[in-house]
């Protein structure tokens, strides 16, 4: 359990009793909400337990904010664009939250305003919630923790989750699966162009946002955008009845932004008129199910205090070639079921 | 239980003794093998024990080939290249088995000459086994019994396994993982250049072999070898001590083939030598215990009849928000490890 080392929850913070969690969350308290997201994200037994049963408590909370995923690759401007367009929601009324993950941490915080420098318009927003997480606890470039602290924040009353990824290895393919709808950032020019692209990315996504459209770059933009669109057309969308599209804006000058929530607002009324909205959803929460199921069958599997005596040797008679591989499993696996009953 | 549908071994197969199946492997008979692999890549319960009791049996016999993966896009030439290459193996007096993918077949056949029309002169060598298996039962592009039929193989006396990937999602990650030699064919011009390369792929691979090197396109293939190096030079080498180098041949004039023969060896002894070789092929098996593992505990999981008769509910619940994730799949893991002990 090398991973306890970055557990830096404080002890006070875990002996908040859980009706003050509930409670300060409801509220819409950023700093118990980032209390317990860090709750949530600990790997201890006893915060994973309190972590349970909070979850248990706000679930009935949640669910109605619109959950969107953001990539794109590292300098298409994916830090900008969220405090720029975060900030511009804020000043619509709407409460923000941002789960981004931090490359350059390792260790979990509870800050409020974290990313401080990174998006420094929005963490002066009191209806923002900035949340790095550290890039140690991540499964394919997402925290493994996303999908619950998604479900924190809906509680906590905010309206629109950003998801950031990283986007590096599988990361696109996790956020897809626990977000309504994704956006993909791109700029012109600088390597980001078509070609350089990860192949399967537009396949994926829901709208591309070719940022930097400003100054003497915007005709270049408008034309990266042509491009795209030409492309799109001959592509599946990624959501049954939405037509994947290229837009502009910029995060300097702010034009375009507001009409990205437009389309964000258009995309999730017309997701949710056909059903597609709620069926997502659906599929998303039973494959998360299924994903966890697989998780929890290895860790008891390998926890198992015989398998634990028996693996090691076992594996060296495989690799020197003494049994094949499928009739260890299968001996582990009677050594496996058949002990579970003395826990009984 | 649908895949069962495309089994096609003859009752009289699996009648066969064991003690038959065994001594017709080891003396290298090829229809027995043929009909051992069909065994192995069965769904059917009584064959998977059959040839789980064949594999104790032969296991002493096998470790003893090269086995050499061989991946590259669709027009690069992989069967012209491995008839070829094959041919001349056995000429050199070495027993060529050839694993393929064979995308137009959906059924297990036991056929000895296989892919007759695809590898028309090594189909014809005394010394060759080619063994088309059907895509239905792949796993990311690689049969999901590859593994055991290369063990089948090397007991029939074998000396060169040449397992061909039909190149699509991660089969070149996946074969990888069960050669020792991991090759590239590759051509020059037609799209299948350095910029529509599969990323990565370069780092898998301990050799790029540019074909069709004949010709008028002698020197476009020399050029390209040229600059594969270039870049090669950069990259880290797939394994320890190898330098990945690229190569031209001609499957048609035969011109290099030989020669990769002979680099084949090298790498070999090299390899011996450093110890990376055997290094290797224990991990490759460890590996494998552990993702037949993790297959086996999900198997396990979702034919537990308490279990079966939950789940949907419990689905239906998560879905719907009224219970967490993370508490669903605790319940679900009470009641399969709980249960487990009335089969004692």
């Amino acid at each position: 359990m090398a991973e306890n080392k970055r557990i830096r929850l404080k002890k006070q913070d875990i002996e908040i009793p859980l009706d003050q969690f509930i409670v300060g969350i409801k509220n819409g308290d950023r700093a118990t909400l980032a209390k317990a997201i860090t709750l949530i994200e600990s790997n201890h037994p006893d915060h994973f337990h309190a972590g349970q049963q909070l979850l248990k408590e706000i679930i009935p909370f949640t669910g109605k904010s619109v959950r969107i995923g953001i990539t794109g690759v590292p300098g298409a401007g994916k830090s900008t664009f969220i405090d720029r367009f975060g900030t511009e929601l804020c000043r619509l009324g709407k409460k923000v939250a941002v789960l981004a993950i931090d490359p350059s941490s390792t260790m979990t915080g509870g800050s409020i305003l974290g990313d401080k420098t990174r998006m420094e318009s929005l963490s002066r927003e009191d209806n923002a919630f900035i949340r790095p997480s550290p890039s140690s606890g991540t499964l394919g470039g997402v925290h493994r923790k996303t999908r619950e602290s998604i479900l924190l924040c809906e509680a906590a009353g905010f309206d629109v989750i950003l998801v950031e990824t990283v986007g590096v290895g599988q990361s696109e393919v996790v956020v897809r699966t626990m977000v309504d709808m994704f956006l993909m950032l791109t700029i012109t020019g600088a390597g980001d162009d078509l070609q350089g692209m990860k192949k399967g990315i537009m396949e994926l996504v829901d709208g591309i946002i070719v940022t930097k459209a400003d100054g003497a770059n915007k005709d270049f933009a408008r034309k990266t955008k042509n491009e795209y669109n030409q492309i799109l057309h001959y592509l599946v969308p990624a959501t049954d009845g939405w037509e994947t599209k290229a837009y502009t804006c910029s995060s300097l000058t702010g034009e375009g932004i507001v009409e990205l929530w437009h389309v964000v607002n258009e995309f999730v009324n017309k997701a949710k008129r056909t059903g597609v909205f709620l069926e997502r959803r659906k599929k998303q929460t039973s494959d998360w199910l299924l994903t966890s199921i697989a998780e929890k069958l290895q860790q008891s599997f390998f926890q198992h205090e015989q398998i634990k005596s028996i693996l090691p040797t076992m594996k060296r008679d495989v690799e020197i070639g003494n049994i094949p591989v499928s009739s260890a499993v299968e001996q582990l696996m009677n050594i496996y079921l058949t002990n579970n009953c003395h826990k009984e």
